[in-house]
């Protein structure tokens, strides 16, 4: 593991650092924030999903979490969107597919299937890399994301209920196979067979029995993506049918930005701290 | 006074705005934050100045400031750093002059004479389109900056002190006539006569009379700019010997990014709320 940047912020280290993936077949790179904290021992680790486009960097700059992670002592651990760099497909006039738009799947379609595994990356790698490498408490793990990374935050802790404490997001895309702007990935990156689609959508994991404690969801009421790509409604009657306690506020007046996302980060750090104890 | 944008942002707006400069002679683009708390009437104007490279958007996105200035009821003003586009004068290569190199001067040397001249921009003319376009009481105004910025801020509150009724800084470059980074750009826009780049400097208008209440800086000591660029000893010194107040607090390990601003952007605004009343 390489150190790319290592600088403090609000007592803690904001770091960057770059590894050699096996689950991507390239080289990825994460942020990490670890709270001054730490030096006391072992902290509780929250993981941050981004959306379509975005690396580690945005939610780092923007995010605003920071301030109440080193409050909480949290450590917050932001990946990557997707494998990136030369030789790795893409389509370069498609956000919503290939570099930024990984959608935390494992590919199984030529020739995506030799980078595009998010899902390992995410799930199994990373995590290997985090306890090793941090002061990191992997006891206590809660995951969190915005838009594509809102989908990977349920996906995720619906598929390993037992890792995860607790799980929000931010204007999660909730029912991917049938939202216009993921379809086309998931096609793309699993195959025509839909039934394969079912593994990496919230609303269809519940229905087929998935379960998780509970979720907290924010969205933007003048998000312009709320209709065509995220409608929380199909999340809100999954749970509801299933029995899962899901809190869904909807936000008069936001939209789909990190303005909406940092009016809201300190409200999911406390969640998420209440639950990590 | 053309929206580029508005979004909402902890209960408030944050907007990019557009207008022709007299002052520039060109498009200046600014920021504004308004907290919810106008619609109840106007409320006091915080000016942030931004350092060398930066445009609005550096501590729009990254000084986490909106917050603190909900919660505290104030407008933030953030201009560019210089003006920009097809036809200014500029020099590609030297990021410490023209484009994002203003200085906070008014140049009186060809060809920059003819738009930079950000002194006037930021006393006179912007203050006018913020008085007529927002929900601002200019009898409460107070002013902050980072590097390049907090050089425009010290300058500007020691050269109105009746208009500000406090002035801070982040890591600022307190005396830019004798720092390696800032000589040249003050020789280039002001010319070879020192007597002239006096009036543009916190330690020499100090020692040449200019007074103001109080100061309050904070300084990262792992900033790389320290001792070449900044100096915070000899503002130290020149408010001995003045008597001004200054509050200078050298942050251990922090180095000279917006990291470290919004690391102590809630104190800098506390402190400013407390002066404005």
């Amino acid at each position: 593991m390489e150190v790319v940047s290592e600088v403090m912020a609000h007592g803690g280290v904001q770091g960057v650092y770059r590894h050699p993936s096996g689950s991507c077949d390239c080289d990825m790179t994460f942020a990490v924030y670890v709270p001054e904290q730490s030096s006391a021992g072992p902290l509780p680790v929250l993981w941050y999903l981004s959306g379509l486009t975005c690396t580690h960097a945005n939610v780092m700059e923007k995010g605003e979490y920071r301030r109440l992670a080193a409050e909480l002592g949290l450590i917050v651990v932001c990946p990557d969107t997707s494998p990136r760099g030369d030789g790795i497909a893409d389509e370069a006039d498609n956000w919503q597919l290939g570099t930024g738009a990984g959608f935390y799947v494992d590919a199984t379609q030529q020739p995506w299937s030799q980078n595009y595994r998010m899902y390992s990356y995410i799930v199994d790698e990373l995590p290997g890399i985090i306890a090793a490498g941090f002061p990191a408490d992997m006891e206590r793990q809660a995951i969190f994301g915005h838009s594509m990374g809102g989908h990977g935050a349920l996906t995720i802790a619906l598929k390993n209920p037992d890792r995860f404490k607790s799980c929000s997001a931010f204007a999660p895309i909730v029912n991917p196979m049938t939202a216009d702007w993921s379809m086309g990935a998931l096609e793309t990156y699993l195959g025509a067979d839909r039934a394969a689609w079912r593994a990496h959508d919230a609303c269809a994991l519940i229905e087929d029995g998935a379960r998780f404690s509970e979720f907290l969801v924010d969205q933007g009421d003048a998000d312009g993506f709320l209709h065509d790509g995220l409608r929380p409604w199909l999340l809100e009657e999954a749970c509801r049918k299933a029995c899962i306690p899901l809190t869904l506020r909807m936000r008069a007046g936001y939209d789909h930005s990190y303005y909406f996302i940092s009016s809201f980060m300190e409200d999911h750090l406390r969640w998420h701290a209440d639950r990590l104890g």
